[in-house]
């Protein structure tokens, strides 16, 4: 190799950002290389049983079963609970598109059961704007902030707490609250083109609201951004369960708090939910057939999981009764894995796959079931979550909670 | 000359942006040039005449003396007028220092005049936001914010038709308003690093709010953003009168206003007030030697003038009275010309001090008795600004206007 070359690429390097999620494996991404490249920590079991311990229950199958995989500081937040010292959960949604996916649900369903274990105060932003400013195809934030109203009912209905969850759009939001635009401008002032470039990597022909926008998704991970629901108190921890492509925004915002007196949030990473293409991309809502949305019906439901998703299974019968299947690559399989929660079953099926003696139209069937079982529970709730409720989350207000 | 020299440096130009007004000359800024390098229009007999005659009045002594001297499209402003169309005007302050300065006045005395001439609507945006991000010193916007509502009482001070005009901090309003904030969004997508690096010399270096700045600034000058004042009126026109180092500011917001099907404003602009110490620097309030600020004494005002005002004048009495003054570099003719509004008077002083009948001492101590006058009367007027009456100004409502 001659002696100038520098840069060496890895052509195995995983893309992993807010805006892409690319794998080069049929096994996904790599989290072992993302935790070391990001810098933060696996959940081991030591950390499991202190969870267990602290609140008196098994952890939730996300986190048991390594779905929820990386955190920061959240050894910070037991402490702070175990001193009854009140912390709160802050997390979010895109609203691009009118219906969310499987996908989507994972770190809701994650944080309804962090804050029914807790008991914690949540905030759960709806980056209309963001969604605006990075869509070609969104003509108007008009369009973003209506989705955000819509999506808040599918968030609704994953059982958020009504007397303890603020639900809000930024542009009704940073637009009704001068303490927050107040902490955006904060943070704006303490980030330069050249960090955002770094971090993001944003170039010089990203619009100027991309650019700042990274400011408008710290905001909330500081509780003096919502002087009315927690009555002043400037110096509430903050826990942010999300994927871990949006770990980039937190990087920076724990950078940028202490120069702030400000406290950093700690964070619960979560793996990406597989397309049913497989692996090596997440499931998307710009391509219909990577996704089962919260809207399908029952048959679409069954339709795309037999039709698209990937099977780890051998090319014949013949071959996979001998052989067996992949669990790591079975579409089918990882997504049992996030949703089907007796954890007897999931193993039976996971070993009878493996040898062979389940195929993968029994896994698929078993999938399905889950699945419709699933949504349609959704569809249910959401149905009863009426524009009135949706009001009732969206108001800023106090949260019932002693701070 | 090489063949490769493409860039020729020219000494002599002067600096001209939103930060930084710099000429090498002592005669100050070359406007022409300027009006070239901007590519405005001057405003000549044919435009002032025509001012006099759809209004009925003649212009007032800033715009007749040059004073105001260059625009955008205020033809199309007066024809709106004459067919009776409405139109409003939107001018702003940069809240950074307590106490303003004589400099500050000019833009809110020709918008007062302005204002009572055509009996339009004004919109003032106090960038309470632009001057924390730009400002090492100011290290909360917290202070930019009250001196906002400080600065406002000056404001109201010159005048303004407390039933037409709407003041605001940005602080305030884009948390106050979601639609101003969706303008700024709709902006912002519009406009890439690339082209705010090439408009007001951005480098990477710049934190991020300062990047996203210019569209907050362009906001106001599109009348959607003030749903509650123009009753969801989405295209009455904007005039805005400024000094011209602001045009950077507006020749973007012009070139993104198509693309948004919003209208285009149109532009007064104004020279800068020039340093006591002469034409070379602007009066600034980081400078306070180079300032007469509205809070100043009587007494300080006298010492100010005799100890700091450049003089145009002869080296030795004899001498002057032999050779004469320079008009063009005196500051005290400089501001004579701003604030004596007797024209009779001015051209009279002028001719006696240019052939050296009238001293440097004379001049000044006309000066000082016209300073004292303003200023005097400016702090009478604002001592009866109360802290309702800022209220009644800084509240989003309908103003008293026919659209």
């Amino acid at each position: 190799m001659a002696d100038n070359t520098e840069v060496i690429v890895n052509p195995k390097e995983d893309i992993v950002d807010p805006w892409t999620v690319q794998s080069s494996s049929d096994k996904g991404v790599d989290y072992d290389r993302l935790i070391e490249k990001f810098g933060s920590m696996r959940i081991n079991d030591d950390l499991i049983k202190r969870m267990e311990k602290v609140t008196g229950k098994p952890v939730h199958h996300f986190i048991r079963r390594g779905i929820f995989f990386s955190h920061r500081e959240l050894e910070m937040i037991l402490e702070k609970y175990e001193q009854k010292q009140p912390f709160y959960l802050y997390t979010g949604r895109g609203p691009s598109s009118e219906a969310m996916h499987l996908g989507h649900l994972v770190p809701f369903i994650c944080t309804q059961w962090l804050q029914e274990t807790f008991d914690v105060p949540l905030v759960i932003q709806m980056t209309d704007d963001e969604k605006f400013l990075w869509k070609e195809e969104i003509k108007d934030p008009d369009q973003t902030y209506r989705l955000a109203y819509e999506n808040a009912k599918d968030i609704i209905a994953c059982g958020f707490d009504i007397n303890k969850t603020f639900i809000f759009s930024d542009i009704d939001f940073i637009g009704g609250c001068p303490e927050f635009y107040k902490n955006i401008c904060r943070i704006e002032k303490k980030v330069t083109f050249n960090q955002v470039k770094a971090i993001f990597g944003f170039n010089e022909s990203n619009n100027i609201g991309q650019v700042s926008f990274p400011a408008i998704q710290a905001a909330p991970s500081f509780s003096s951004s919502f002087p009315k629901i927690f009555g002043g108190h400037t110096r509430v921890p903050c826990l942010i369960p999300c994927a871990i492509d949006q770990d980039p925004y937190f990087r920076m915002t724990r950078d940028v708090a202490p120069k702030l007196k400000f406290l950093k949030p700690a964070l619960l990473h979560s793996v990406f939910f597989p397309a049913l293409q497989g692996a090596q991309g997440k499931m998307s809502s710009s391509d219909p057939t990577s996704s089962i949305f919260l809207t399908d019906t029952q048959k679409e439901i069954e339709d795309k999981i037999n039709k698209y998703a990937y099977s780890g299974g051998g090319a014949t019968l013949e071959e996979h009764r001998k052989k067996g299947g992949d669990l790591d690559t079975d579409v089918s399989y990882q997504y049992l894995r996030f949703f089907l929660e007796d954890d007897v079953k999931l193993e039976r099926l996971g070993k009878e796959y493996k040898t062979g003696s389940l195929t993968t139209g029994d896994l698929k069937k078993e999938l399905i079931a889950v699945l419709q079982k699933l949504v349609g529970g959704h569809q249910e709730k959401r149905q009863r979550v009426t524009e009135d409720i949706v009001k009732q989350y969206m108001k800023p207000r106090p949260l019932n909670y002693k701070f």
